[in-house]
């Protein structure tokens, strides 16, 4: 049995799953009257349903299955996680940030909806996501104010936007080690960690689980990321922001074993059986793309 | 007894213990480390204490009055509703939207901090009002998730963000007074009605006080659009979205009137004496600025 093509499988059908609750969550909430919030509710489907490869959502939904919780208890956080990423992508895309006019083979928010309305789409995903929280987990007081204090202190500048601020902010020179891995742990890290943290909590892991699984999902997204700069080595040569940079691309290799190790090691503290998410790890590691 | 002058003692006392709970919060909420952090908390701080008036919190705070609920169990919410303010001016003020250079006097936040800082301070002060919100009604499941609810319908989509959507893209045409009051409804009158109900609801009020108040709250928002576009109007002349520009001045000024003791007899359902409240529908309709 060939381990890849059935995780690749295996996830495309939690990808599809992702996809079609934010598709119907999106098109089928209820608005005021007005063509200018007809616009703006397709300005948020066209990012929110851009192709993404759904990696947040889809961790949170593995990590529901690891203690047997019913995929629709976890999708509603695990969709508030993607509308902050996909918010954040928007916001990152406009003019005065990176100006980029193409993202996934397609035109970015603001090419096609102006940069009034992408700024818009954004701010109102993001608002969007606290909706999600509000509406699905009130039942139980402690889970709804956990994971609305978890996401925003992840999105926020405790997180995602800290990290936003210090990449905008880096000099020109030579990050070290620990300066570029900061940077990560904020910028995509925190939601990484989010995705699995919150994923367990709502599925009611004890506490050691938890705590395993938050130290895995910060692991697995630095490991991630390193594993983008060893894939990218020799385009942006001498890269002064990436980890080939820092530690040559020998190194740099080392470095993600050696995370993944660690990251594997937490993984195993876990009670149950976490197959799929140990294939994520290693299928990180030998990934080519 | 000067009832005008004594309100507005009243007022500024509680803008005050305002000011005072936004700056200390933004200064001490312990953050990451990095000098771009700390620039960004620089630039949230800028706009959040930049002398605005703070008519939602301190609504919120005279709701809290009314019930005898202490002034410390509302201030935080009332903090996340003006947090929700000041990022859509921020927002606002960009040069993809407005493009503002002053606001209050000063130069608006991208103009001290640049356009990027600007959008990231305004998207760390939306995220940082639900943190406001988790941390400090989280004792009461019920609160938690109901005041998350209430913030998020009026600030997204739904709220706020949908009117500025529809004032992004009214056409260059007359409106009509259904048109201008669907606009002000959303853009300005959410949030307004959001600061009454949040705090009447944080108070413990019985629904059908929530009920009138709530009312109250959005006459109250309209009542204040409605006496602006009196006071404009020779300088705007022919506005083609204020309600001169539809009702003529003395329409505008019945139309006033006809709002004003609507919203009042709203208030006046309420079980206590909501003196102070009374005199805001009185002073909004004979200002002079």
């Amino acid at each position: 049995m060939d381990l890849a093509i059935d995780l690749e499988k295996e996830m495309s059908l939690r990808v599809q799953t992702v996809n079609q609750f934010v598709e119907k969550y999106l098109s089928d909430m209820a608005l005021p009257q007005g063509n200018a919030i007809a616009e703006l509710r397709k300005s948020m489907l066209y990012s929110a349903t851009n192709g993404g490869k759904r990696f947040r959502p889809v961790l949170s939904l593995l990590v529901a299955e690891l203690f047997a919780c019913p995929i629709e208890k976890v999708l509603p956080f695990a969709a508030a996680v993607e509308f902050i990423h996909t918010y954040s992508l928007i916001h990152d895309d406009l003019p005065c940030m990176d100006n980029d006019d193409v993202r996934r083979g397609k035109p970015t928010n603001h090419k096609v909806f102006g940069e009034d309305f992408a700024l818009l789409a954004g701010d109102a995903l993001l608002t969007e996501a606290f909706m999600l929280l509000a509406k699905n987990y009130a039942d139980s007081g402690f889970l709804v104010g956990r994971l609305t204090e978890l996401v925003s202190e992840a999105a926020g500048i405790r997180g995602m936007v800290g990290g936003q601020a210090i990449d905008l902010r880096a000099e020109e020179k030579q990050m070290s080690l620990e300066e570029l891995t900061h940077l990560h742990r904020l910028k995509t890290g925190a939601l990484i960690r989010l995705s699995v943290e919150g994923a367990a909590i709502i599925a009611g892991a004890k506490p050691s689980d938890i705590e395993s699984l938050k130290k895995f999902g910060e692991g697995l997204g630095l490991a991630f990321q390193v594993a983008d700069d060893v894939l990218d080595h020799g385009e942006k040569d001498q890269d002064i922001r990436s980890f080939t940079g820092i530690l040559g691309l020998e190194g740099t290799k080392d470095y993600l074993q050696e995370i993944s190790d660690e990251t594997m090691t937490e993984l195993r503290k876990v009670s149950n059986d976490a197959a799929m998410l140990e294939y994520l790890i290693n299928f990180n590691q030998s990934r080519k793309a």
